[in-house]
Order: C-alpha cells, then structure tokens, then sequence
C-alpha cells in the first residue's frame, strides 16, 4: 500500500469517516473491501476516494435492489444517486426509503444523508434543444447539482429557431462549462460553441426515428462539429457529461 | 405510341428541332434512337422530351470520351454538360473542342450551342457550409444556371459562426428555392429553414475526415433535421440538387 | 424585436387573432412566449409566424398529455395536428376532445377551430407502392390537406407491376409536386420520376424485414435513384414530406 | 473412392480425355492431383468433374502467372478463362499466350483448345440498367457463353425510362433464364421480374457514388425486391450469375 | 389491352376460370380490377396471370383481415395462401374459414379449393442447418408444394457435422433445384454447391444472436460464398426461395 | 452590435491590436471582414475575438495555397498554424515563408509573429498509448503550445503493460486537463480515467487494421468507457482536444 | 464406418453405454441416430462422441420442450445441460424434473446423471468487469465446471479502477487459461494479457447502452486489443468460451 | 520491484543473457528501459520477460527503420522478427542486414542471432481455405515457428470441395492446436471443429470483394459458428493467432 493511501486511510478512520471494520479489511485484505450485497458490490469508500458518491445505475436493477443499496450506503453515512430509475421503480423504492427523493423528469432518485458540499467554482449551464430531450438535459442538470455544482438550464433552443438561443448569448458565456444535449440531427452543440469560449460537452440523445438509429446521427454530427472547443459523450449519456463538468468546475 | 407523343414527333419536326432521320428511326424503331459511339449511348432528344440537356456524368470517362460526346451532341444542335470533370482532364477536353467551356471550381465543362432559355421563375440560392463544399455548391450553381436559372451563391456561412447566416435572412426569403450545401456535422440547412419559408434541397458533402465517413455522417444529420420543409438528395449530388430545384423553380 | 415582427404582432392583436395577454409576455418578454403546460411547451404564435398551425409528435406523449395540448391551442383560436397517434390513444383523446377527428390510417388527430385556407396553387400526388406503406402516405396526404393543398391519392403501383402505374402517367402530370412512397426496394420514385418532370419528394418507409433494416435500404436506394429531379426524406417521414410539398405548392 | 466417380475416372482415360498420369495420382492418392505451381493450384481435372472449365479470378494476380495457368491448362487439354483482367495485364498474357483471345469490356481473357459444347438448353438473357454497368453485365454474358450457352443482350434499360424497357417484353419471356445487372438504387430487377415469369439472378454493381457504398445500397434494394422470383449474387459477381444460369439453363 | 392477353381473358371465361363481371372490369377499366376490402386490396385473376394464386403476408395483418382475404379469395374460386401466421392468429382465423388449414412449423394457412396442378417438372430440395431453421425451411417447402410442387426435405445438416450432409449426396443431386437454410455463420450451402451441380438458393435466417445481427452475418456468408451456382434472397425469406425455385423446376 | 463588443472592437484599435480599416469594415459592414483571397477567405481579426489564431486545414489545399494564407496572416500580424501538413509540402512552404517552422511528427507548420502569452493556468498532459499514435498526440500537443500551454508529454504507455503507465500516476495527478490519445481497441482512457480526478479528453487514432475500421473500434470503445470524467473528440482530431483542452485550462 | 469408429460403439455397447436399439440404427442406418421428439432432435451419443454433453440452447425453447429434452437424456443415461433459462421457465422445469438443478445467475439448468469426470489438468480463471456481466461470466464458468474443469471466478475488476486488478496478478499465472468478459469498452482483456503468459479468451457481453450496439463495441475493442495471446468469442456467448478454454485445459 | 522479478533480472545478467547497463537502468529507474531510437521505442528484456522476441509491425515502418531496429536487437542478442514486410522493402533491409532472412509469402523478415528452443509441447496445424488466403496462413506459420513451434501446413481445403479436407482428418486430432484461415464466407473453422476435439484458432481473412467487405464478413461468420471449441481474430491477423497458438501449445 502507497503511504499516501495509508495515511489518507489512517486519517479517515481518525475523523470517523471510516468505520474500523472497513479499514481492517482494507489493510489486511488481499481482497476487495466492499460489502456483501448479493446482487452488487458497493464501493463504500468511493466518495472518500473520488469525491464523488456512488452513483447506481438503476435501469438493470429491481426496485429492491435499488433500495438495499441506497439503505445500506446511507448506514454507511454516504449520499447516493440511481439513475435511470423510472417512475413505477421510484414508488417502490420511496416506500422503502422514506428519506429519498426522486426527481422524475430526470429519473433518478437520492438520498442526501450528508449535506452537499458546493464544490463547484461556477456555473454549469445545461442546455436542450427540444422537449424530448429533456429526460437527458435532467439527467445531467440533477447529476451536477448532486455533485455539488449550481446549474442553469435552458431548454427548447433547437437550432432551427436560432433566435430562440441568440437571446442567451449572455449566459452562455457566463457558465465556466456548458452541457449541450440534442438528438435528432444533434446540430446544437456547434451553434453554441460559436458563441462562447467557454468548455463545451456534447450530449446526443436517442431522441428521433427512422434514421436517427437511436442516437447514432447525433453523436456522429457532435463529433464531426465544425465549432472548436467541445467533445462528446455517448448517446443519453447525461451523467457521464455531468460528472466531466464537475471535474472541469472543480478545477482550481 | 401514345398520341401525344406522336404529335410531339411530328411538330419536332415541323419546328426542325429534331431531324428527319431522327424521328424515322424513332417512328420505326423497336429500339431506342440513339446514336451509336461505342462508349456510351447518347440520348439525342433528351432536350426535347424533358428540357433539359444531356448531361455527361465525367468521373467514369476520358478526355477523349467525353470529348466526342460533347462534339456529337453539338453537332445535332445540343447543349451539352459534363460534370466532375477534373483540371488535367478539362484542359484535354477543350483543346478538341475548342467551344466548349470550363467552370474549375463546379469540375463542369459545356457546350452552348443554342442560347440558354431563362426558364426559372425566380431565384435559386446556394448556400455552402465552408469552401471547402465550395466544389459542391459550385457544381448545383453552375447546372441551376445551364438549366436556365437565375443563381444567388452565399459562401461561408457555417454553423459555427451563426451571426454570419443572419446578415442573410431577406436574401434566403427573397429565393424561391433553396440549395444549402454542407459536410461534417450537415447542420446548416436545419438552421437555414428556421429563417424562411422556402423549400430547401439539403446537399451533404463527403468533408470531414474520421467519423465523417465520406459524408455519411452529414447525409445522416439531414435526414433527421428538427426543421420542416427540407428533403435530401446523395452526398456530394450538386447536379441532382440542381435538377430538382429547377423543376420547383420552372413550376408555373 | 424587429419592426417587421412588432407590425406583425400589433397587427395580430388588432385583428383579434392574438390576445392581449400573449402579445404582453412576447413584447416584455427576454423568454420565448410559450405556456407553461408541464409536459410540453406548446408555441401558440406558430400559425401565424410561419403559416402552419402547431403539430404535435403524438408518439412520445400520452393520450391526456396530447389531448390537453390540443385544448389548450383551440382555446388560443388554433388548428392543431397530433401525428403517430394510435387508435387505442386517439379514442381516449376524442373523449376529452369532443371537436377532434381522427384520420385511423394516416394515425392523425386533429381540430379545425378556423377553416383551412386552400393555399396551395394546384395538387399535390401522394403515390404508394404497397398497401403496408398506406400509413406513411395518408400520413403525408392527410397532413398536406391540413395544411391547405388539395391532394390525389394513387396506391398499390409497386414496381413489380409497372403497368398499374402507366395507366396513371396523365395524373402524374396534372399535379404541381409529387409525394412517392415505397418501403422495401425503394424503387417507385425512380420509375415515377421518368415518367414526369414535377419535382418529386421520396418518403422510404420501414416497411420490409430482414436486410430492409427498417427502412434503410428503401432510403439508400432513394437516395441513388438513377433519376434526376427528386430529392428523399426520413424513413416513414410523411408529415416532413407534406410540409415540403406544402411549401413547394404555394410557391407563387 | 466411390463407384460411379471411378467409372468416370477410367472412362475419361479411356476417351484421352485425361492423361494416364493424372489418373495414377487420383487412384493412388491421399493428396490432391494438382500440378505444383509454385503461386497456384491448378484442378487439371475440374471441367470433367463438374462441366465447368477452370476459371482464374484474375484480379490478384500478375500477367506471368495467369498466362502460366493458362498455358498449362491449354497443355492438359483444357479450355480457361481469366476474369477481372485489365487491358494492360491482358496485353502481356496475349504475347506469351496467342492462342488467347481477351473480350475487352468483360475484362476476360480465354483460350479455347477444345470446342465449346451448347449445353443449354435455351437463351440466358443478360439485362443492363446503365453503361456504367457493361463491364459486369459484358462479364456474365461472356462468362455465360464460354460456358455453353446462347446469350440475349439488352443494355441501357435503366428504369427511369421504363419505356425502353417495356419494347423489350417479348424478349423477356422468350428467355429461360434472366441475369439482370444494376448499381445505384438497384431498381431494374424488381420491373423485369413483373414482366416475365422466368427466374431472375439479379447482379448488384459497384456503380455510383456517396451513399451507394460501392454497390451496398443496390445488393440491399435487390435483396428486399417486391417481385417474386428473383435471388441475388455478390456485388460485381457477374461471373457467379453466369454459372447459376449455366446450371439452371443445363437442367433437363 | 395486347391481343395475347385478351384472348388468354376471354378463354378464362368460356372455361369458366374467370366470371363474367370480373372480366367487364378488366375490359373497361381505366382501373385496376380489385375488390374493395377495405384494409387490403385483393388480386382476384392474379392465379391465371402468373400461376401463383395469392400470397397474404400475414405478419402485418389481424386474424380478422386474414380470414376475410382468404374467404373472398375463395369465392372468387381461388386457392390462397396466407405466410407467418402465428398459431393463435391461426386458431382464429380456422374458426371463420373451416376450410381452412394450418401448417404451424411453416406458420402457413392455406385454403384449397381448386386441386394443386403439379407443375413442377422434378423434385426441389429443400435443406436445413439447424432445427431452430425449421420454420424457415418450412415455410420454403410448404409454399413450394402449394405451388405445385414434390419436395425433399433434409434437416439437421448443418456444417459442424459434415458427415451428417455426406450422407445425402444422392439426394442432392436427384434434386432439380436445392432450396439451402442456415442460419449463424451460414455456411451450408457452399458444402452442399461442392456436393452438386443443381442451381441452389441459398436462404439465410435470424437464427443466432450477439453478432449474427438478425441473419446479416449468414447473407453476407452466403453472398460471399466460395462455391458456384448459388444465389440468395432475403432473410427468413422461405417464401421468396420457394417462387424463384418453382419458376425453375416449372422450366421446360 | 452589441455594447460589449463594439467596446472590445475600440479597444482593440486604441491599443493598436486592430487596424482601422478592418474596424470600419466591421462597423460598416454588411459582409464578413475577410480579406480576399481567391482560394480561402481569411479571417484576420478571429485572434481578437476568440483568443485563437487562425488555423489552416492544411490536407486539402497545396503548399502555394498555405505559404499565401501564412503569408497574409503574419503582414496582418497575426501568428498562423497551419496542420496536417507532409514533409514534402512543408519544404515547399518554408521555401516560400523563411520565418515558418516545421514540427515534422506533428505535422504542423507555424509561424509565430507575436510571442505566445502563456494563457493556460496549469500542464496540459498528453498520452499516447502506442508510437504509431504519436503524429496524433503530437499534433494536440504542439497546438497546445502555440495556444498558450505549458504541455508534458508521456508516451508509450498502452494498457497491454499496464506497469508502464502506472509510473506516470503523480504526473497525471499533477496536470490540470489531460489529453489521452489512442488507436487500435481505444482502452488506454479508460484506465487513465481511473487513476485521477481530472477532466479527459479522448482521442481515437486511425491505427490499426481489420476490424479497426480506420478509428471507429478505439472512438466507440472511449465512448463506452466505464470510467467517469471522459469525453471523446473525433478520430485522429488531436487539434480539436487541444482546442478544447486549452480553453478548460484557460479557465479562471 | 471407420474401423475406430466402429470400434468405439461396440466397446460402448459392451460397457452399457450405449443402448443395443442405438447401436442397431447406427449401424444399419442411413439416417442419423436421433430421437424423434417433435419438436428437437436429440443427439443421444454426443457425450461418447465428443466428451460433451449434449447443451440445449434454453432462449429458443418453452419449458415443456427443455423439460423433455432433459428426462430424455437422462433416460438415456446421458448428463444434460440447458443454458439461457429465464428464473420462470427453470422453476417450470425443476417441477417436472426434479433431479435438476438451476443456477440462477448463470441462467443454467442440468441435470447430472453420472458423475462429471475431472478432465481439466488445471484451473480455468473467469474474469469479469463489471457486476452487470456476471450472467455472461457465470455461464462461462458453469458450464466449464460441468465440463469437468475446475473454475477460478475473479469478480468486477473493471479497467477503470486497475489497482483491483493488480491484486490478483499471482492468480492470473495460475490459471492454465483465462476467461475474461467485459461488456461497454472491453478493454479488460487487454490489461489482462499483459499481466501473464497464460491464453485468454476474451468475451464481449451486451453491457452498455447507446453507442455499445448490444456488445458490438466491446466485440471490436477485444478483437483490436494491442495485446498478444487472446482470442475472441460472439458477444454474450460464455458457454463458447467455456468449451474452448475445456479443449484447452484436456490437452495432455 | 517484486521479489520474483528482482530474481529474474539478477539470474538473467548472471547467465549474460541481460548486460549489465540494462540492469542498470531497470534497478534505478523511474523510467521504461528502452534505448533510444528517434523512430521506435525498442523493448531490450521482452523476450525475457514474455519468452517472445520482439516482434516489429513493418508496415508502418521505411526499410531504414526496419534494418535498423533489427540491428539494434541482434546487437543486444535479441532474436527479432518484422511482420508485414513487402518484398521491395525486405529487399532493401536484406542489403543492410546481411544476417536476416525472408519468407516471402509471410511477408516476414527475421534475424536469428540466438537459436530458436522448441518450447512446443506438440504440433500446430495451420490450415488455408484458398490460395489468396495463404499470406495471411504463413504469417502464422512463420510466426508460430519463429516462436518454437513445429508447424504442419495443410492448404487449399475449402469448404466447396469438402472432400479435399477430409483427406486430412487425421492431421487434424494429431495436432495440438489449430489455426484455420479463411475469407470470402469464413467457413472453414465451423466445419474443422465438427472433425476434431482440438481447440481451433480461426483467422478471417480481406479476401473477397463486394460484401466481403475486407474481411468483415468472414470475421462474423467465424464468430457465429454453429460448431463449439473455436475462438477468433482480427482480420489477416496470423501473428496474433500465432502467439496464442504458441502460448496453448507450450502449456504444459
């Protein structure tokens, strides 16, 4: 073990953030240290080590499941996320975790058992270019505000009523970093980045038919900007340009 | 024969558009009248049946190919176009035939041997993402133009610099058809119908590199624009862009 | 604000066609007036800005979602259009919606608050090759008269049957643009597209199994059509075919 | 070794028609009787075998060699055809070779050391939508002659002028089998296959540019034609058509 | 109307094959004589037209359509056939049409009024890979015996078993036309085109998963084969395979 | 024109940084301030505005057209980057423009006229998994330089010796953006991603063969990391993560 | 029949293994020595054969036919394995076949008639990236525990976080072959091989969403890997890479 | 530096097979030891490490690069072997590096400094289904001999003249470890693997044209095998299946 990682070890036992056991097992263990859940394996240390909680993806999962590991992470007195949880699952799931909180648009439901700490420098804008992107705009919006950051949305910007968006020109360069998610033919992202210098995160949706191909069109259009300054990740993928956005954010 | 395709004949000749032996062979034939150059059948009433010349697609040809092409339609009194004619290949071309003509950007080589009607009923714009579709849009502009079309070009105006679109909009409002000409992300024409109420004939170019995929990725883009009244034609397919903005643009 | 678009919208007050409270929230507004329903944002200016009342994607919304919207544009004096809506949904909307209509084919609510102006300059064809592609056509054929165009249905003129279609060559003439739509092999454009010179708008549907790719291949062989003066757009995007159409057919 | 392929060994020896050495190998065997040449295997026994004569895919391969097989083959009393041989290369091989004769557009190169025999049974019909797609048609119909049948063919039927292809519908059912030929949209099978009732081998080509893909879009379209009766072969693979109409043009 | 086909019509009356008011349609119209049902528009003389009574593509249709298509076809005097019809549709539909039967492994329906003419002048084969091929294989088989046809069925021969195909060789070649299913690697009929001289169309299936992608990996294999003499058609398309072999085994 | 920009806009000519016929122009203008050059519009005052010097695409145009643009740039006096630029072409150039200077493995020739201002705020780190990727790396590298970036390099550190990188650990800690470039399967991010809390930018390389697919393999595979605080540019696009890392480490 | 062949089923008969009605059909028979149930033919000698029990592909199957399936091999003497069972259909199952057994993860049932035999010489190592590919894991390694090898599972060692890797690098040079399976990049198997000498059988699984196309991305990320020594399987296919490790592992 | 490695690296510099600089450099270093070519990192103790040499991929490489690095590793004693080496440039390299040798077909040049120990535990059968494919064969061959493996080639044995590989059937159980090369349709392993029990490595080969797609279509054939025991490969990657070959076969 790396002395650094020790006395961080050391140090988290000493303010009570570690519990004993969990260091033990993390000294002595040829083995992972993470508890027992039949079903999934919780990294209880992850917010120590990262800064960030653990994030849930809870589209392969029961509402049971969700709710053990959300029950199990708070008695380890850590915040916790599920994403892609849909409204039925999040019913169950508020039944057996009363001090959780869902927020449906973005479908992702937390428990905030430690307050936030805001750790973000400055704002991170999300923007959307229609209604049926939104689930994915959310996404990442919640994500990045779970992380600690404030957000600033706007929404219904497609590019094909440009003065919708010209009329935020303002804001757009006030954020340090912007989210910008579109689906269809996923031209967004290169008009924003023609009107700011600040950090841009393309985010395609699956929003579209026929030859939308679930996203493809828009991740390939997002690639292949013609605007300097973004990159892209990959289709609805709202958390993962959130949790770019935070470690962009968090930049001293 | 239908009768009116008869009476069209017999007035053709009456009007010394088309030649006696022309029409015999067309009168007698169990096969098509055409003439017989051992590389390519040319079509020598084209012009007359659907009002447009022939058009000698270039790529697959040689100089002298198309060369003798050009010479045998102007010898029975056609206009004649050859497109994606390149420098080397053009300059061959012209050196046999000497009245033949050569726009370098458009790749296009032609011959104007009875003047060319103004047939279009207002203007054609082309519109081009960056220079480099410059090949591309020149090739539509330059067809529009042979095919009796009064042409507005607008260079430059990709998506990325959206301010440079907008000192443009009553010039996209005063066109009665659009072309917009784009590669890489293919975002312009989206942003383009948001701003008039003309129809649009989306042109993806195969610029770009990587996921560009030769232009797929911009045809992709097209396809799925949020914006309504555009429709598509094949990568790099200026000719083909041309050809229907002139029947939009001859519709009485 | 534009003194164009302000003349425009005191002009729309004065006419009644807009009410007091929307020309407030547009003339104070640095946000885009639109009302606040939770679900969608809905544009209530939208007919009179660009001369086609408000169409909702009825795919991706629930019958009260969809029903709520159309109320809310009748009560504004709006003509309203709900594509992709289902039978099993549309009969719960007509509950709720008593002035609504449901076009079971085309899969097409809509209310007609104010008569349909017939806009159009002559007819609009809506050709299909299969019954399995009726759907996608009446879709565009339906959409087309909504929007003001007297439209002639021909249907089941497949290609393998290309004498069905001859007996139509006339009917292809009379009309001032066309709207062809094949699934499968994609072919019927092509052969209409010889037999006129009226611009032609392709619809490829996803209609077809194993290497039709949902509509891909249909697509792919649209998009090279060895025929000139057509142009394609989305798989099974009827409603994208009839917008063009429309703006092609009131072309002065 | 089973009775009846020894009957034919001994027959064929018995006819000259094999050498008494290539017989010994045979009987004796646990190898393959191949002559050792050193950059091909050459089957000295494969037109007795199967009725087909060796056919060198020409393509990867130099002059040297091909004109080598050749040479041997003709020594062992076999006719042998080269396919996909360019001008330049076929040059070569008919200095060293004179016995060869090379069918330009077919890009073929043969030798005929012993008569052909017209095996079939009636006419193959080889149909062509555009030039451009001569040199795959001009494969199968010469392929198709060399190995013993009648050919008919029709070039320039593309079906954006679907006349041209109507004058030939007598000719059509005339026939015993149809190879028919097209790049782009891949159209001209699926109207041939409505105007006859003979199995259709439908060849796919190369011809066309952007989303053609190199002949992909045409093999898709011929693959979800809405005719009855037809199959399909590789892309460009106008000899595979040849041999499956030589096989059903053989049959009893 | 062309002398062969009126006379082929009025011998279709005096004999009775075709009643009087179908044929005053035929001689009068500008239309194409179908009856008006309303979900589908049925072809009552297309028996006598190409020898192929219809085929109803089930998969698209209710039980209710079915059964009426099959009734109406019935009353006209026609046999008809109705493919991929699930077993509970099945059930239902044999409920309205007693006359009715079902071939479930082949996912068939067929009505027989009028005795099958075996037209077929020898036997076509119709192979199988694996068991989860039969459906395929079947539908193949059974529209190849409904269609006047004596078929041999072999299955369970797929490649990783060769000696399990050894065994057939004699069959393979009594055969007239071989009929070859296989879905996954797809890999069958290029060892049974080395076991055989009869034409052979090969069939690729959905079968498999992960990167079979739904049948493409098995056309592509076959498309690409090694072998001579074969062709191919459609994924899962039994149908297809069994009317171009029928138009073979029909040849004189 | 807004307040903020026409003050930048009289700034930039009191301190001399901006000429005053390019202000009149601006504040004049209907059209775009570019200078006239027959083969590329030049945007002389993109410095300025964005903080980035022009950058020339150097693959498609001649080492005449470069040396002009670099020319004109630098007597505007601007820096200029010219990338994707051949050895052979880059000797003609600096021919033709002696202050221009080659990076040969990057491909980038510049010309530096006014000294680079250090504008990043920390390292920009650049990883290459393998040395067929470096003329990638190195072109994001060296652009981060000529933007403003102290840049450390660490190369050769594919994940098949995982060791290697392992090394590097405080090197990636101390960085503030990381740029991670590879080909082949594209994994090397993902482990990167795993052991540091900043922001990285992905770039895919065409290197590989086969399945590669030219980049596409290592531009899905970065999509798909399974680590979080990634995000991907397009393949072999070295100057587009430069970009966007540059304006991440310009961030305040 | 091979002399070896023949020599092996008497010796079975002798020993009981096989059943006297078996050896009769197999001896007389021109046709394949299998069962007749309606609805699979089953292979009853497989395990003699080859050392491999007879594996029933579960997802294609109702409970009843597996069930079936099952006692009939039991009856025969025979072990018998189902794979892809869903939780439902295998408690179905384990009602009607009592002596079964399911493993749920893996999604296993089997029955074991006879005891499995430990024919592997050493451990076959299972990796995994992710907890969301243990199915795909535990078929692999269930199935090569009833193949007769012994299994080493190594869980959720996922790229992005490869200190949890490392740990086990005295485990990977144990093993005499590896499994490994990661879903989204796939890129563990590349790490892998770097850490040891031993083969690798790299299985992509269908984890991921958007841009991983169903475990495409993975496919190719492991077929590109810039490691040395590993093989690839079809996506999600385990009980392939549990046969070839078993081959592996049995070689003397 | 773990204690094993520490043991290693002291016998190795005490038996002379590592110098004492290089031991140096491993004992004190922060830093990779690697000398220092301007063009490629070279890896001195690999075939110490790994039991391979060196093996360079020459087609990225000038001659000069090539000579050189081989040079650089004999003069440290190292064996070394440059794959996909074309005959001009092996041409050039033999000059400078006298001591090389080239396998033509393999398309290999390797220096053989130290001699070659047989560290396989039995033969490696290396099959090719055509003449094409056979560069792509003898890289493994060369390959897996280069690395201590006997080798029995057995070629020509495609799956259209199945007869031809069963000839071999006894070749193929004696061996201990199969690769199976293939193209076009990628049959070949499917129908190896069903006459063996021996773990088969299959190798996709870029022979074909058309929908061969350069290889991808034998590339998922082979991955969708119906036979069991069979893993797969890049396309034309021989090396790769050569060293996990070897790494199988030195199992003890």
């Amino acid at each position: 073990m790396d002395p650094k990682r020790l006395k961080g070890l050391l140090e988290a036992i000493s303010s009570g953030e570690l519990k004993i056991e969990h260091a033990m097992r993390e000294l002595q263990g040829d083995e992972l240290k993470k508890d027992d859940l039949v079903y999934a394996t919780v990294d209880l240390e992850r917010q120590r080590r990262t800064g960030f909680p653990e994030v849930i993806y809870g589209a392969s999962k029961t509402a049971e499941q969700i709710a053990s590991i959300l029950e199990h992470l708070n008695q380890a007195g850590q915040n916790a996320i599920a994403t892609r949880v849909e409204p039925a699952k999040a019913r169950q799931i508020l039944v057996q975790v009363p001090q959780a909180t869902y927020a449906e648009v973005a479908q992702i439901v937390h428990c905030e058992v430690t307050p936030i700490a805001l750790l973000g420098k400055g704002e991170i804008g999300v923007l959307c270019a229609g209604t049926s992107d939104l689930p994915v705009a959310e996404e990442a919006a919640v994500v990045a505000e779970l992380l600690g950051n404030t957000v600033c949305r706007i929404t219904d910007v497609g590019v094909a009523g440009v003065h919708r968006l010209l009329r935020h020109t303002a804001t757009l360069q006030r954020c340090r970093v912007l989210i910008v998610v579109a689906g269809m033919e996923g031209a967004l992202p290169s008009v924003v980045a023609g009107l700011t210098d600040r950090p841009i995160i393309a985010v395609p949706t699956s929003v579209g038919y026929g030859s939308a191909f679930g996203g493809l069109t828009a991740l390939l259009a997002m690639l292949n900007s013609c605007a300097t300054g973004l990159s892209v990740v990959n289709i609805d993928n709202g958390f993962g340009a959130a949790t770019q956005a935070t470690l962009i954010n968090r930049l001293p």
